[in-house]
């Protein structure tokens, strides 16, 4: 399995925003076990988003998703910034749907 | 929702020792929506674990079931240190079972 974590600032008063189009753009993705988005409390424009992928070819292969690709255009200029980008490598755990 | 996203170091060749005993002693908590234990690729002795919870209250609860006590216990002797621990605000995502 193949995993992220990463940490992205939204502009100022955008991260409802950003985080709406994240969670419609990431509904149905082929291979995706887990896909999370969360404020972070302590951060009012900061969200985290992990995710677990039955392989990196299959996270690879959602970004020429139409819906994907869609969420990224309309996202990107409510994104001020990356802070941390982790890949990881999960073993399991619990609450992984099947791929 | 409530969610954490935590690194741990095992002691030097303990990794996955420890993991097995997380991921046994995780696998039917009330309230857990998603558990996942990921290996760090760069970092042969660091462990990544991300959590939804229905509730920081089922978290809490869940410190008291014996098979987490029982994990705790055996984990402990194991665990060098804990690099990060992140609260969060989970907003949806997919994969997050029904509580």
């Amino acid at each position: 399995m193949y995993g992220l974590i990463g940490r992205m600032r939204a502009i100022p008063g955008q991260r409802a925003a950003l985080a709406s189009i994240l969670l419609e753009g990431t509904a149905a993705m082929p291979g995706c076990l887990t896909y999370v988005i969360a404020e972070d409390p302590a951060d009012e424009d900061a969200l985290w988003v992990t995710e677990v992928w039955d392989s990196a070819a299959s996270h690879q292969g959602s970004l020429a998703l139409p819906a994907v690709k869609d969420a990224i255009a309309r996202g990107r200029p409510l994104i001020a910034g990356f802070d941390s980008r982790t890949e990881t490598r999960p073993l399991g755990g619990h609450g992984l749907a099947t791929a």
